[in-house]
């Protein structure tokens, strides 16, 4: 398919009849008259800088021409008029801001070809590595500028490597699409987050409209402009808004589950129908913040980890097969499954007596589990403490009582999920193996699971090659019914008793086996 | 009325349900909420900038705000959300974009008061009085930012000073509207005026989008709007559709006539059911540009010339009662019909013989009426050559043929015309008795003939105070057929008959009394 065959998406070309005596119309208002026609639309937007480049560009292409337009929400925004002949790519960008990494991807809006993706630390870690660190900083004098400042400049800089990479011109990219959680977007717009970590949590915006990439600061073509995922509240951002987007959740009539297992899991549930989504805190051990040496995933972090359960034989894996330094959240998830299984872990998340494994130790009535010994590693030895596997039995705990709560709230169990999306980059290094086995996730047929990988990215990416994929969003944003958390005497009691290995209602995991442990 | 009682033109009082647990929407989203059900409108566009603010906005003024709002074509645009208690004035100006004469007003958009008023030559005059040279001038390297720079910075300047003088800050000035001729709105906007002067004349925007003041650079405040009124074409600009609007030509059952006299007689002739208009050139005579002691309307010209019948006795006016230098357009009107009144001019615009008045001369063939003698001005006699005569005859002979041939080509006559308007600052200083006298304007009973005075700046002023006014003028915009002036041998013909002294056809001119002349 050739370009100009591609059903209309971003480039319309237009052939328009010169003017002469008699059907004088202006330039500008020539062009939008045929676009409306062509478009069928009544609103057709022409920034004033581009009508002022109109009059030559119509005519050195000899009124043949191709127009880059934007699908906003209630009409076409004019973003260039190019000769017919001029066929260089016209791209945009996908963005996944996320808290601790973002990713941008390049994209050619024609074909929809991805040109290249980079993925860099979001520079505001500089300020606190967490979203209340760099909310409080947002406060300080020239606080919020200087964070938007710094993740405006980091984008543009890796836009301009991708670019360059692509020996494409900045004036190429027309169109910027970004999904992160609420307060990312809302530091990246010069938004305060100050209201949402207050109660009742409200965010500036829910959902902001689609802005010129020139106000933003976004080095790009001159007209082009920035889409912002729209946010459901403080806690559920638009990164999940795309997630869904992207499993295409909203459009099934089967009633399916998304999660973004995380520091704050944040779930949704629902089909073409209706949605209902919530989101909690489940603390950090799940992104390997709790854990003495616990670790983001990154080079050298530990993100597998396998007990033999005859001989405990233990193998592990370490991202990019660095020197180990550390261990990340699916390796914290695999060991404590794989410790439990082997019978190292007793049902109440007990390190078991020290005699009954070479690699168990105590020291001061506190037993810990070494992974790694000192003379293994040079950054000394890694090794899960039963404080350290504590915090992860609260978080587990505290998503599956989230899931229980939100899926029983409508009247469902478990059984009724269709398929169970995990979202998220975290989600996508996850085992669902590990995590049904320490009772994170609930026990299903493994064929629901689907692990949607960089869900946000790729729901930013289909926004950004639709074109008018805006009103889908805002049925997916206004269509959730935000369920706020009663953390009450219900919840505690579901929580305390997901406190176990699996759960304390064995028949919730029929799949897992519980070994006898010695203590 | 107090001024929140007052019909919603600017601004809209609400109080906001402040945000609980359960009721967490994004401040902007609740404030675009409660308007969407205020104004009945899906369509509500909030700047970044604005969004920014809103947080801190709404709750030192406990969510009991006033909204500024614009209303634009297919959106209301929220311009400032300011406190319940916050009562100073919300101002707007009013411009008449003048090829020779800039006019600004400052209004009271909530009370429709004019505050202020200022005017000023067109800075632009440094690089030539006329369109033709300023056109040529915007196709320099450089020319048409500068041209665009100059009108920008005068324009600001006179907005500060009313300000000034009305204790306000321009922070408070919301709006602009602008009526000018298409050549002066292309350069204010900084469009090129190129193609405007080559056939087939074409301008770069008909109807031009609502735009942001700091985009063009206006000094006001920082999401103020600026309304440019829509034009025809090249050579029927805004300020006649903001006479059209004044006049309220396009809302009467009775068919009207609305003339802009000037350099280029602009017309519309019509009712509230269908309009056409066409324009041409009456030469530079008319306002005072071709006669060699002709100068544009200002203090020292000769505007008002009354000559005794009977005694031939001279009085004459001048603007500002300042010493006279020159004589301007409406003086030389008078001047002429007065002369042939007093039997000084013949039916054919001649000059009668030296010796039948001692005003009259000849020197080297050419015959003159010295209006001022040597010894009564220090800028030298003021006289009427027979060339500045024959220049006025072509032109008061063009207008009454662009008269005629457009009232003629829908199939009416002068008598069917029920009002007839004269708009536009040069038509309000002339007399419609002299302009009659001198077959300049058709001869209908007096009361039929209505001067708008500036009818450019009271259609802006009415643009502005209304809020909801940009429908009504595109529909009178768009609904104006457009004639293109045919000058053939049919129109020549006319134009030759109308070259007398009220015309040939004296039957056209019952009211006008010719007198014999001596040779």
């Amino acid at each position: 398919m050739s370009r100009t065959d591609a059903p209309f998406g971003w480039v319309l070309p237009l052939s328009l009849t010169p003017p002469r005596l008699g059907d004088n119309t202006a330039d500008m208002d020539r062009l939008v008259s045929a676009l409306k026609t062509a478009l069928s639309t009544e609103q057709v937007v022409v920034p004033l800088g581009l009508a002022r480049r109109l009059p030559q560009r119509l005519r050195t292409s000899d009124w043949q021409v191709r127009c880059v337009l934007l699908r906003d929400r209630s009409e076409y925004r004019l973003l260039d008029v190019l000769s017919a002949l001029d066929l260089m790519p016209i791209t945009g960008a996908a963005v996944d801001l996320g808290t601790t990494r973002v990713v941008v991807r390049l994209m050619d809006l024609v074909s929809g070809a991805v040109l290249g993706e980079t993925a860099f630390d979001n520079p505001q870690a500089a300020v606190g590595p967490d979203i209340l660190t760099r909310t409080h900083h947002a406060d300080c004098d020239q606080g919020l500028a200087s964070l938007r400042q710094s993740i405006v400049t980091a984008v543009n800089h890796h836009l301009h490597l991708l670019c360059m990479e692509n020996d494409l011109s900045l004036q190429r990219l027309y169109a910027l699409s970004l999904a992160g959680n609420t307060v990312m977007t809302h530091l990246f717009l010069g938004l305060s987050p100050h209201w949402m970590v207050r109660e009742p949590y409200i965010p500036v915006v829910n959902t902001p409209p689609v802005l010129s990439g020139a106000d933003i600061g976004i080095d790009m073509h001159p007209f082009g402009r920035v889409l912002v995922f729209p946010n459901v509240g403080s806690y559920f951002g638009g990164d999940l808004i795309a997630g869904i987007l992207y499993s295409g959740l909203h459009t099934r009539e089967e009633t399916s589950l998304l999660v973004d297992v995380g520091t704050n899991a944040e779930v949704v549930l629902g089909n073409c129908n209706w949605m209902v989504g919530c989101a909690g805190a489940a603390g950090p051990a799940l992104e390997g913040g709790a854990a003495r040496m616990g670790m983001p995933a990154g080079p050298g972090a530990i993100d597998r980890v396998r007990i033999d359960p005859v001989h405990r034989r233990l193998t592990w894996r370490t991202i990019a097969d660095r020197p180990p330094v550390g261990i990340c959240g699916s390796g914290l998830i695999d060991l404590a499954a794989q410790m439990f299984r082997a019978g190292l872990v007793d049902i109440r998340g007990k390190i078991a007596a020290p005699h009954t494994d070479p690699r168990l130790s105590e020291t001061g009535g506190i037993r810990q589990f070494t992974l790694v010994s000192e003379n293994e590693c040079v950054a000394g030895p890694i090794s899960l403490s039963q404080p350290d596997l504590d915090s992860l039995m609260r978080s587990k705990a505290a998503m599956y009582t989230i899931l229980t709560t939100l899926v029983n709230t409508v009247g469902l169990g478990f059984e009724d999920i269709d398929t169970f999306y995990v979202a998220g980059t975290f989600g996508a290094v996850i085992d669902p193996e590990s995590a049904i086995g320490i009772g994170m996730l609930p026990d299903l047929d493994r064929k629901r699971f689907k692990i949607l990988g960089n869900s946000a990215l790729e729901g930013a990416t289909r926004a950004l090659v639709t074109n008018n994929c805006l009103p889908e969003i805002d049925a997916i944003r206004n269509g959730i019914t935000y369920l706020e958390l009663n953390v009450n005497q219900a919840f505690m009691a579901q929580f305390s008793a997901a406190k176990f290995l699996p759960h304390t209602d064995r028949r919730l995991f029929p799949s897992v086996s519980v070994p006898t442990v010695s203590h």
